[in-house]
């Protein structure tokens, strides 16, 4: 059950579920999206592919070092004097608050606006290259959110300061893999043999897809997609894990699968993304219930993520258990932002 | 006149004017909202009766220190390393402004959304008690706006950290409240054996009737009720004053009350509360307005204080008199809210 | 070629250009606009004609001194402990980040709102006066966006602390004057004795209204005015410039003129002042193109500059070419604000 080294889903700009790229050669370091020497190399964060295993690896060690500092509590200098500039086409404020909050306590920062469609309105129209090599002209990193796919990987070719992606409409939201990743890690003591259940809304959410190609590069993990016919996994996925020798399942029952996980992965079905559809939410909606019955059935040392925010998916009940690692995920958020914050700035 | 001792109106919890609690025990102490232990045992902000008497005198103390760091100018670094996160599911840039610069002039840093409803979007559902448990993963102390009375409590109850309500729709706006009191205490010398003219919108400012309750804490207060008829105040305050023996009267005639009083509080008539009555809403404006002849009536070391915006309830003549309070008194909201936050978050 | 040295229209104040100004006394110093004492007696910056020839030499040189100051990358304390406040009535995300960044690298700290209408709501009606003093209350000093001409001027009147104007409307937008005029002096290496041709919306663009009047300020420079038929520069400003001496001609034809300037300074067409009239807009937008045949047509040493946001007036192409200055002029827009900044609040 090794992974096949030479996967290209494990890669940038491979076929299939990374689009063609025709990247001309970036302004600060001539470098891929892969840092060829490691973390240190890493120019700006537009994919969870960017990332291999010693990558990882490198970003672990770096974001406990964060924790060390916030559980600290004394001023942080290790930013200061830079200033992180967040440049968000659509709102999303649990995000940009993590990332501002990341900054804040490095010492850095921070300039913000979540109406960033009024800097290249229709009426005026701006690319987005044109709005990324202005406002490097201000600040030392860009956080980009967009509502285009895509988007992200143009801006970090234009920009020649660090971009980070905090998500690019239905394309990645690379943070978020590199966190739920973390977690994992922290709360199992391992990614590794691994048993972990991706449960909700897999064809919609992006979440689910993107940590499956991410869990695909660590070896013996074992998936089970857990979804309602309306929302099942997309092939592309499937095809990629399998050529990744990663052994994943379809499997229609949570009960069944609740007592074999180590990770049962929780995301929330998008009911506005059944606008049209009333009737196929409600179906999906109340299918996989996360609840204290459920809970009974897991493992003593299996913990339940979601992304948050969560609907009804996971009932309040479960918060006290302390299995439930939702909310410690979202702090682990503000580690890992931390982390590559200090990464990408920390000497420049 | 002295205040009846056992008022239950003076304290959290009791019946009337406050709404019944069933809070589960504080995470973070297990106390009630009236600190035990005076202000340094204060563990959240979401009422103005959570403040006895020696609390608010305690709260003066801090405010007067923070009044010196201000003017001293120099950097401080009282809260360095902390952040403070405000929440805002209304705009009130007033208060927002007035909270971040308080945090700002401490040394702290800000995060900041007035976007708060797209947080927990219908079409997303998440929970009040979601959001906050989110928030606190990443901020020291959070600041809530909300539209919905009791939603304070409801946060206060779900967080971690410290919470300061900035405002829940028609319930309270304790930081305003203690802000009048301490506005009253500079300007006059003291708050006992005061008489204060409570003027304008009294039936739905919530500033108005938040005044009045504090002032009940305090010996030998006189209060006025000078309201259009549309807008007197309401029962329960009148008989909550008349419990704790607070003496009050209301009052037809301007005129008549301003040579009497210590403090005339003025307050704007809120035309978005008279919709369907635009006939209302202009008979009430018109109707008491604090001009240059109102002030040759007051004495000489009298006041002025409103708790802004106006419209033409003072005319702006009267700006230029030194017994027109009411930028002072916004100013001595930042200092009330620095000693908040640094009461709060200091040494934690 | 000398200016006229006693020209009313370089002095604000003066007839058609500007409107009359009843100021009462600044409650700061006593000042007019225009600082008597140089550069460090500045108590607001509300027009361009405030600065006259030495204070801009002044002005340039506390800019430097930014330059030196960013590009050092260390932490500043010039400001430490200052808090500015960014009150704007209409978005412009760009300008605000330009200030907001000029003063995190400063040390100082920013409390910020683009929905300043809010403030003073039709339903509320609080005055422009009012809000700015309920602000100054909080803040040391005040970056105002409105979008009424003569607002800023306003406001300053009103403030006791230093207020910015960050673009009145129609009116003007000083910083951006002050930023142009220093990215001639840093890339030529002197605005005296240069040839610079304004070109694109001459006549709704505020942004080539107040370059040509700040160029008038200089010694033989000379003027080409280079517009599409509906969109020509207005009678005053000619007037204005033959008044102050200042050569100026009106071309229908970019390429002869383009081998002749030292400066290009290419508008875009605001298709949003077009509303009705799309032919015009049409007509307008595609006349005066620079790309690179033009560029060829250029002096090695000569520069094009833009505001920015550009849509097609300039091609992409012409961005690798070391003449292209427009991203750079935004950083400098940096510097300007940065020593702004500092001018006013430095030891205050």
């Amino acid at each position: 059950m090794q992974r096949v080294a030479a996967c290209k889903g494990c890669n940038p700009s491979a076929r299939g579920f990374s689009r063609p790229t025709h990247r001309r050669p970036s302004r600060r370091s001539g470098a891929g999206l892969v840092a060829a020497g490691g973390l240190s190399s890493l120019a700006s964060v537009v994919e969870s592919q960017q990332f291999d295993r010693p990558m990882l690896e490198e970003l672990f060690e770096v974001a406990r070092e964060m924790e060390r500092i916030t559980e600290d509590g004394s001023e942080c200098k290790i930013l200061a004097g830079k200033v992180m500039g967040t440049l968000f086409y659509e709102p999303s404020t649990r995000t940009r608050l993590s990332f501002e909050t990341a900054m804040c306590r490095l010492g850095g920062k921070v300039v913000s606006t979540e109406n960033a469609r009024e800097f290249s309105s229709v009426a005026k129209g701006e690319t987005l290259e044109d709005t990324i090599r202005t406002l490097e002209q201000y600040v030392d990193v860009v956080v980009l959110r967009h509502f285009q796919a895509g988007s992200a990987r143009i801006a970090a070719d234009a920009a020649s300061v660090p971009l980070i992606s905090a998500g690019d409409g239905p394309g990645q939201h690379p943070t978020q893999a590199l966190l739920d990743i973390y977690t994992i890690q922290k709360e199992i003591g391992r990614v590794d043999d691994t048993k972990v259940a991706l449960v909700g809304d897999l064809a919609n959410g992006r979440t689910a897809r993107s940590l499956a190609y991410i869990l695909s590069k660590f070896r013996n993990v074992k998936l089970y997609f857990v979804a309602p016919d309306v929302a099942r996994i997309n092939e592309d996925i499937k095809e990629h894990l399998t050529e990744c020798g990663c052994e994943w399942e379809e499997v229609d029952n949570l009960q069944s699968v609740a007592s074999e996980v180590d990770v049962l992965y929780q995301t929330r079905i998008q009911k506005e993304r059944y606008g049209d559809r009333p009737e196929d939410y409600e179906k999906a909606q109340g299918k996989f219930i996360v609840d204290e019955d459920l809970m009974r059935l897991m493992k003593q040392d299996a913990v339940v993520m979601h992304p948050l925010p969560r609907v009804g998916e996971i009932t309040p009940q479960v918060d006290a258990d302390p299995r439930a690692a939702y909310f410690r995920q979202a702090k682990n958020g503000l580690y890992i932002r931390m982390a590559l914050l200090a990464t990408l700035l920390k000497g420049k």
